[in-house]
């Protein structure tokens, strides 16, 4: 089964972007996955292709209709459409790693990009999307928020990545931040590869990155130690 | 003073992207702001122009090297250069609302995109490199997240947006997420949008609003309302 992903957006040329390129570009060649990029204008019924409107009740910015947004979404994902249907959203459920890799063995997705103030709140409730936040920060659009998670999911797709290996050991596989890493040369600018390093000891050294991890976790990240949030859909 | 930022990257091709189109590429066209795109590989020293080699101690994947990127750092931003520098790094301290705003205040940034297993520590710690996380997921490398955290950061910019007043409503800016949004039509499959946004009572909308904000950010994300997070840099 191909993974498959179609992005409703107000820009299609923002597709595949960074996807067309590196490894990811690659499979997308190879047709090891599909990405197809759809105008929402398209779904527009007058001669000036509008979406949008002012907002119920005032207030600054417009909103994306809803009844144009669900024609779009009825086309590209009709009924029996097994693929989840996300909407890149500040207000959505944070995205995890955990969350990409369960997006990365299902059959793709359908992710509506919003853009403006946002979109009508019933288009949600009525098609029920999956409301999606790449972080605490607001984005000109859903755009780079969608490139940003169809990146992580699809260099977990099969056959994506080089070397299957380098998925397992990174930060959040293991609910901690990543140990610090070490490369030639021994010496730079007068800082040398911590010893342990260049032991040959592989017991000391695999202790060594995880008291690291531990201590750059509690550092920077004690949130991360202290248990899943709780989180409602 | 202009927003110029330098990004070293082994991918240019990815700059401008997204940034390129819509109100962010307006504003770079018109001179707004500046974006560079610098080739790492540009100052490798040997012919096949590597700039990584394998972890110190043994591992998958491979570790940029420090020495290629204190000369590719230096050549940018030479000393002197007021500019934060920033590497892009699930390890990093979270991106936040508030940190997009300083940065959007300030001369611009140079963002080093790794990629790989990551960048040996040694450059980060001799070029005091400021690690930003813009989520808690594994991406390919930097460069799609230094594309959100430009997006982010851009649109605040002076003159980028058309509609100043949008950038003070939104998630994050009072510390909690959006209300819901309605706009025409009034009625969209049997669903009406809510009495009160259509009452006229502006008191009685912005208490309704308030209310669905508090609401949603405690069904969602209760840990914004528990206050700030202890951080460290």
């Amino acid at each position: 089964m191909m993974f498959r992903v179609t992005v409703l957006t107000l820009y299609p040329d923002m597709f595949p972007g960074a996807l067309g390129l590196s490894l990811a570009g690659k499979a997308l060649e190879r047709g090891d996955w599909a990405l197809e990029a759809v105008q929402i204008r398209d779904f527009a019924s007058d001669r000036h292709r509008t979406i949008d409107d002012t907002p119920a009740g005032g207030g600054a910015g417009m909103v994306m209709r809803p009844d144009i947004l669900a024609k779009a979404i009825d086309a590209v994902a009709p009924q029996g459409d097994a693929r989840p249907k996300l909407l890149m959203s500040p207000r959505g459920r944070p995205l995890t790693q955990q969350r990409v890799r369960t997006l990365a063995t299902g059959p793709g997705a359908m992710i509506l990009c919003g853009r403006f103030e946002g979109v009508d709140q019933r288009i949600i409730d009525a098609r029920d999307l999956e409301e999606v936040s790449i972080g605490d920060y607001i984005l000109s659009g859903g755009e780079p928020a969608a490139l940003v998670l169809l990146d992580a999911v699809v260099r977990l797709l099969p056959g994506v990545m080089g070397n299957a290996a380098s998925g397992t050991e990174e930060s959040f596989e293991n609910g901690l931040l990543e140990h610090p890493h070490y490369t030639r040369p021994q010496d730079f600018e007068g800082r040398p590869i911590p010893e342990v390093l260049t032991s040959g000891n592989h017991a000391r050294i695999a202790a060594w990155r995880r008291g690291e991890a531990e201590r750059l976790t509690a550092e920077r990240r004690p949130d991360l130690l202290s248990g899943p949030q709780p989180v409602t859909k």
